[in-house]
């Protein structure tokens, strides 16, 4: 992971709102920490459908998971209002690695910082596949 | 993380099933890769309360995540019958590492690898605090 | 259940926003017939928190469900943007009916109705107490 | 709905366990409401697959819900065991009306009481389609 200063909100050149839901909460009364990564997948969902024109539906190609990990520095609670950062931080030929942190409203250092890993795999086939060209460039964008 | 060989199943010395449920797979039809980090907390509440004896209502000191991990080897789908094994890697003053692997029925490698950090903390300062005694006793026996 | 027409947009009085995620799809591409309860959920919480100044973390008194229902008259998709409506349709001594919509945006026909029956009770007693007055003021605002 | 004596466990011709998790318990510590209807659909899906040998990957029909509801009769808390049961009410032509009941290990009152409406559909088209024949003799036997 790099450095502390590198995760604060300026390095990150993608960041989206990621709205809490009161369930997130857990009997700890703070966000459960598996929901941290519900955070990180709908940034990433929305980064590659909005700026990758990603189609989860029709695409021959699809996106699986091949690792993710998350570091919880501060523990957050809806209805607190959160950003989730993503920087594209190697690009391979059919794999992604993202940079992710999470951001309270207003707070430039990360509540939570990730990585998560993806790699494109043939629909029918699941085997992998080249990054489909709008996506590498939306990430050539954003790193 | 450790070598492959050492993530089979006979390495993990407590084993316990984790049902999926229908709603566990996405659109792609496999399970979501978030919710192995669900299993994950399944297998580890269990060995918590079961092994350690940790109320989770009423004990003084509760457990927060700091940190979790997870290496997707192969996608699982509901019905399969799952377990996960655990295994203690570290015992701190207030922290422990478990070493995690899901487990597809009558399969040795593992489907998915992981690790997770817990903190002990006061449930009211939310400061850090000794691992409670039964807790460490069980991980004692469950390296 | 009241009649068709009484359920459009234009016939509640308080509409709120409720983002979809990507994960609220199952299996068959549409959102989970369990989810619409989430957004139910969503939309209840944030009336009683913003409009009732409900705390559900401190307040002496907590809402518990009594009874919920929904008919899904047309299915729904992330990345749909989906507004919930509600209205009160009854306001007891301890217990609140809340008639309930859920719309895509733009379309004045529900895709989804429900009722929802809360039930106030004391937080450490768990019996019945009255309505607390702030959200009885908010509840006649929204008839 | 029936009355209360018809709800009672030796009613239910079929009953199945629904495994509870940790995460099911929200902030007021007891099972959430919306997760009731999660453990309904555990034990629907197990009911259509296991007796009715409904494939949801390759089947050309599949079900979607037209209405749900739930009576919350008693607070229930994960790590309880608890058992669904199921009675068919109702075999339409594409439609199928479930009783449902959900018990607490060793009681016979139910915890709540609930009732779904699935319609079968053609996959491609979603336009209703006759219940399949395996699923509509399980219906028969589990009346």
């Amino acid at each position: 992971m790099p450095p502390d200063h590198d995760l604060r909100r300026g390095n990150f050149p993608y960041l989206t709102p990621v709205p809490t839901r009161w369930s997130d909460n857990d009997m700890l009364g703070h966000v459960n920490n598996v929901v941290y990564y519900r955070y990180f997948e709908a940034a990433i969902v929305r980064f590659l459908m909005e700026e990758g024109g990603l189609d989860w539906v029709n695409d021959p190609v699809v996106a699986f998971a091949v690792e993710s990990l998350c570091r919880f520095h501060r523990p957050l609670s809806f209805p607190e209002h959160l950003e989730v950062g993503i920087r594209i931080e190697k690009i391979g030929n059919s794999s992604l690695v993202y940079g992710l942190s999470i951001f309270s409203e207003g707070i430039d250092a990360p509540a939570a910082t990730g990585r998560f890993v993806h790699v494109f795999v043939d629909r029918v086939s699941e085997k992998s596949a080249p990054i489909p060209g709008p996506i590498r460039t939306a990430c050539e964008t954003f790193t």
